[in-house]
């Protein structure tokens, strides 16, 4: 039996997989202007964005072309592996079928690449000479370093300060990718130098971060701001990994029940997620979706589905989605990727229609999981990964309680070589459990501007 | 054109490659008992190493079947891709062809659990339950944490008291992986615990590692000693990497004229160039061998070919290699796997015999050709791996100047992501380039012992 299914370079997918058409009639809300109330139009984005990119926001084509150019750089790690986790199946003693795709073969470490590298690239073909983007522990910085570089363009990362300081590392990584790492709040924009005026030792946050690299963008014709996740062509470019995982998992003479993810922005889920949900929708094949995320953060278990503002500053469009309120900022946990307060659109009308399930799990639990699957697959998973496999391992749990042979597809969508730090915490017995902050998102949930 | 080749699961080597059968006639001189002078035997072994491996060490078969069980681990991550630079090739606008075996694709990030998966496996065949090894920068005591897990055993690291403190993550990641990595000099041996009485606040160095773990397999009889390169078997497990290399670049449709490597203890270039030398050596095939190592430890350029110790404390045989003398201690270099004072004699050999040539670079134009490899082909390669990539680059622009389509391959050893704070300081311009210390080089080559 074959542990890794590897899809030859010449059956590569050469296509998106956009869900927009294929979802529940009536389930998609538009973004709306905060201002008037009403959908926002092409123009109002335009500043920012290139056409294109505003183009795939809103497309109703199934499948949207990827330009060679990505395509050529996607192979520099793509297709990531298939993986059977026949070692992890062992250990569980579970009759269920494990599979994961690893997207921790990029050589930014996570799925992240898969977006920056065709917005770097959509942007180079409309003139633009420079990204300008925020990160906060770094991931999504590195891969905007990366795919900037890979075409040529200049890169103006705006980075949380404490974790400028703190993760000296994920900076000389985007550093060595040729961007510029400025730590947040700068003194180069009005917002920067706003919040400097009031509180100079500012140790920034990740709203303040946006709104410096929205206006670096706003403020300069050549320049435009990326974003990692959430939007909807963001998840249209992840889906180059579940269009890879449906080949494979023919080629492994499989299919799954079960397809599982971690969710902060909703972004690698997707990827993974809609190639297959795709199936359900228009096929009635039975799958069950669960989505994972952190207690500290419940978005889809504890927020609500409404319209909410995507920052905290309330300068973006409202998106009807799942959201703690806005101005929610939740504890620091380790997986830094899952701490948003909202959820893509997408799959937030997932959820609401019933299409999709979530679950949530505090930190040691997610911990114990990543070391089970470390010692038993070899991979060290990132904390964001490991709510993913903290799911997994409980499905194949409850199919050998049942005695079900069920197949369980999952995505590992990035390493944790830079996260050892949170092991340590997590073996030496001194990482902290984080409840739900019922009183928090109250507080947060309260804010939450009332529309329609 | 294919950008990465991929080996089918189903044409994956199933026996390693053992080059000495086929090396030239004389060039090989057996390991002396210092004491008697004498060609040490078996016994003299046994008791930190099993008899399965002292029988690879001087076996006269030119192929060893893989063990299945150590098969199916290697499945987890090979086979690794051979990738074509044409990335890095425009860059150097050369008309030479590049192309790498990328072994970073390991779970410990390097080349490095080829040889420790087979190591822990024959050393449980042999009823072995606990492997003490040693680590300095934790490269190896990563990869035999990993390897001892895989096979239900335990692990003890000794790792060098100043590494212990500097490099957190590293042990973090052998205690992940279910490994007891204690801060040598300990209190648990008695060359620990002579250290210690000297010198209380003693920071360790890789030779008292070494006579701790040996001493705590020596003196356990279900414990034993392990090392992760310079020895016959262990290279002979690297060649997992030249034979996966050869069956690639055949199906890549190509074949190398020049085939380089970074050389420490010689186990990863060996690994990769040896399946090609034996096309030299028994076909007469005209290719190029190029090792690069740092001018700070330039074992190969600078040293003598020679009987000497492979330890400062001369506590294993005698082997004859090349060497700068047994204490010799090299400056505090980037590239820590590559600070050894001497050889693996198969390598020396076949330098002695002029099969392959050596070339020394500092530490400065190895991380200028490392970064320039990150912004063109995306990997951020370790300070290791990139002496192979300054000897590639050298070569390319040679070709270039020669107008010559010359084939090189090289290998990339390992991943740089644990290396982040190394970068930093060669961006920041605060990097030390170290010359060849001519002095200390004559003064510790004076204290190699007269053989013969």
């Amino acid at each position: 039996m074959a542990i890794k299914t590897i899809l030859p370079e010449d059956k590569l997918p050469t296509q998106w997989y956009n869900i927009a058409p294929d979802m529940p009639e009536g389930s998609l809300k538009p973004p709306l202007n905060p201002g008037t109330g009403e959908p926002i139009g092409p123009e109002d984005l335009s500043a920012i964005f290139p056409m294109s990119l505003i183009g795939q926001e809103v497309t109703t084509d199934r499948f949207v072309d990827i330009p060679e150019e990505v395509q050529e750089i996607y192979k520099l790690w793509r297709p990531s592996p298939l993986i059977r986790a026949t070692r992890l199946e062992k250990a569980l003693d579970t009759p269920a079928k494990i599979y994961y795709k690893y997207e921790g073969v990029s050589p930014a470490g996570s799925h992240k690449p898969n977006t920056s590298v065709p917005q770097a690239f959509y942007n180079r073909e409309a003139g633009i000479k420079r990204i300008a983007t925020e990160t906060g522990a770094g991931q999504w910085g590195s891969a905007m370093a990366l795919a900037t570089e890979m075409f040529g363009m200049e890169c103006t990362v705006y980075m949380v300060k404490v974790s400028y300081q703190q993760k000296p590392y994920r900076r000389s990584m985007m550093e060595v990718w040729g961007a510029e790492v400025l730590a947040s709040p700068t003194d180069r924009t009005n917002s920067g130098r706003k919040i400097l005026e009031e509180d100079p030792e500012s140790l920034g946050s990740l709203g303040i971060a946006i709104s410096e690299a929205v206006e670096d963008a706003a403020t300069h014709d050549d320049v435009n701001y990326s974003l990692g996740s959430v939007l909807n062509h963001v998840l249209l470019h992840q889906t180059i990994i579940g269009e890879e995982a449906q080949l494979q998992m023919e080629m492994a003479g499989d299919y799954p029940d079960i397809v599982i993810g971690c969710i902060g922005g909703g972004s690698n889920y997707a990827g993974l997620a809609f190639s297959f949900m795709r199936d359900k929708l228009t096929n009635g094949k039975d799958i069950e979706f669960l989505a994972a995320e952190p207690t500290a953060c419940p978005t889809v278990t504890k927020g609500q589905f409404t319209y909410d503002f995507g920052d905290t500053l309330q300068s973006t469009p409202l998106m009807m989605m799942h959201t703690l309120g806005h101005d929610f900022v939740p504890a620091g946990i380790h997986a830094g990727g899952l701490r948003y307060h909202a959820m893509a659109p997408l799959i937030s009308a997932l959820v609401n229609t019933g299409n999709m399930d979530a679950v949530a799990y505090t930190q040691n639990e997610i911990f114990e999981a990543a070391i089970q699957f470390a010692r038993s697959e070899s991979i060290i998973p990132a904390p964001e990964s490991s709510h993913a496999i903290k799911a997994t391992i409980d499905k194949a749990l409850e199919a050998k309680e049942a005695g079900e042979e069920k197949t369980i597809l999952f995505n590992l969508s990035g390493h944790g070589y830079f996260d050892m730090s949170s092991y340590d915490s997590y073996l030496s017995g001194s990482l902290e459990d984080y409840a739900y902050p019922e009183e928090k998102i109250k507080e947060s949930m309260a804010k939450i501007p009332k529309m329609g």
